[in-house]
């Protein structure tokens, strides 16, 4: 580790119990997630390099805010510790949410971020300025010919990312192996017919061997991104498909919301914003307010910042705003959120009678709407 | 899959808040975790066969049960797919508890779990029948020579098993390579200076490739069991390596706590318990009631259940109580968790004035209850 290593820069809101103190709950986290022994237990060059220190701690009307710097000899240069440092062992108190990191003065080379970005992203799809439109592969259940008939349909509606429902993995109804070539081969052949870039995105969820040769399937079969589940299969293993396939990644939340808790936990923008583009993410979907699941319109529109705003040399990776949308709202929400997000079309895809057509007919209105 | 595939059989708690049904929340969760569209847009074939089926919804005090089952189709064959069906969505909702599973009959072939277990870990540590006693080796920080002297005095001192602090990892004041080798040395020493049978267990946390390289150094060394935190790596991961090695896995609870809220998560009985125990870990640190952190008396005794009890043909693994056990209570603590038990000892072991004449008292009055 060069004497130039970044320092981690953590903001906590600390829930206070009764009598509890906020500063000694913050001294606590500070040894708690580095040497897990009383200071008292510590020679002296360990207690002063090594153990967190406690920069800041200001009480406010929701919680205490506790700021605490982590020596790079802590962190090391892996996610997995990373996250350790974060909330490993402290998950299992109580009152603590971690809300913000930052390393300074910058991100370590061991943090590369997406390779793609958005700017990768939209060159991959041939959509220079507009928002992109992204719809779900599914159900679960259909066969390899019935899912890639739905691909051509999408294809052909114009939907610029089709990627697979994260619950598809190795079914017998439509084995990976199958699926990723023939569903490919339908948008190829409907990008042929109507000109257009349509990008399909196979799931690749698995023990992280698997993920890999599923990843290689994939190139194989000329898909250029696929999707992934973090927390289901690690974030080293993102970071290691990222760095090794040439594949863009488009990320999926499931379980994430174990940590979206309000008083103790992660904060949505971190975890979904800060971490997973950390870990080489080009897009993420988050199920956007509204939708069919819980998260607050702030905690959206934190996600979207994290992922876009400057940070280092990361580049900034695209918010995929889903879990619900009701595709007659998306005009709604483009001025919004601007026009560097995916909106991912929840299951009112699927109630049109003509799919194909409807899809179009959003597409030409988003088109339109850039004019 | 063959058509005798175990099914999956799937037991929630749910919070329902005003005006809401645990009925419709149970059909809800039997959708989102398998098909993700309203029923009414499925085909037939799928709405019957691949969706969860409620089969039981049942209003308590603290909640309803409600009992669904899932189609082999759905699960398949590997443990982040588990994960996604059990908690992956739904996570991202409220009141919802996931408290039990079990795979009727019996679990399939892929969930092997531990390849030692009770049985193989004490014949590995020459302990027939009482409780072991295990130490963490820490603070990180220190050098690789200081840690291979305390691993020596822990040794001496008659400890069964000295596992890294899980926050060592590739940290420059005791890189991995050179760390394994010297505790393993000293350790094997000091075994071959008392007779003794310690077995010294090095944190593997990392990139899934890195893990693999770091327990094969672990095989080299003359390790026979080493570290892991299934939620920072993955829980293939962790499958991978006790299939791989050889080597017996030893886990850590790091992140759980975000899984245990009382309302909505994980219960810490099925996830550290069962989930790990699938996974393939011989032995499963928890944070012991009392402790510095904040399970219950009954996750705590659920745990140890979860872990001995029979469960198909996988083997029984211990239950690894830390957290802050002050070493005077470990007698107390031996007839009411039996002597199938591995005890961590806390910091108070580095407290006190001569460790290895403490840890040698301790491990004899363990031995003289026993006769």
């Amino acid at each position: 580790m060069s004497p130039t290593a970044p320092t981690l820069r953590v903001t906590y809101r600390l829930t206070c119990a009764d009598g509890e103190d906020p500063r000694a709950k913050a001294e606590d986290i500070a040894l708690e997630q580095t040497v897990e022994l009383p200071a008292d237990r510590l020679p002296a060059p360990i207690a002063r390099r090594v153990v967190g220190k406690v920069e800041l701690v200001e009480e406010g009307s929701a919680g205490s805010l506790a700021v605490i710097t982590y020596d790079s000899d802590a962190v090391v240069d892996d996610l997995p510790q990373l996250v350790n440092v974060l909330f490993g062992n402290i998950s299992m108190k109580t009152g603590i949410r971690l809300e913000a990191i930052a390393f300074e003065p910058s991100p370590p080379a061991w943090i590369p971020g997406p390779r793609f970005g958005v700017a990768g992203l939209r060159a991959l799809a041939d959509v220079p300025r507009r928002p992109l439109l992204c719809a779900a592969l599914k159900p679960l259940g259909l066969s390899t010919k019935a899912l890639a008939a739905r691909c051509s349909t999408l294809a052909r509606g114009g939907i610029d990312i089709i990627k697979d429902d994260h619950g598809l993995t190795n079914q017998p109804s439509a084995p990976y192996a199958d699926r990723v070539f023939e569903c490919a081969e339908a948008v190829a052949k409907a990008n042929a017919a109507t000109g257009g870039r349509t990008i399909y995105c196979p799931n690749v969820n698995a023990a992280p061997a698997v993920t890999a040769e599923r990843a290689q399937l994939a190139v194989a079969a000329g898909c250029r991104a696929v999707l992934i589940t973090p927390l289901l299969v690690g974030l080293a293993t993102v970071r290691q498909l990222a760095q090794d396939t040439g594949l863009a990644l488009l990320a999926h939340p499931a379980l994430a919301g174990a940590f979206f808790h309000d008083a103790h936990g992660i904060a949505p923008e971190l975890l979904l914003g800060r971490l997973f583009r950390a870990a080489g993410c080009d897009a993420v979907v988050y199920p956007n307010v509204g939708g069919r699941f819980a998260l607050s319109a702030g905690a959206c529109t934190g996600i979207n910042a994290r992922l876009r705003e400057p940070w280092g040399s990361l580049r900034p990776a695209f918010p995929v705003p889903a879990g619900g949308i009701d595709m007659s709202a998306i005009p709604r929400w483009i001025p919004r959120y601007g026009p560097d997000t995916i909106f991912l079309l929840g299951s009112s895809l699927y109630q049109q009678r003509d799919v194909e057509r409807a899809a179009r007919q959003l597409k030409e209105s988003i088109q339109a709407s850039e004019r």
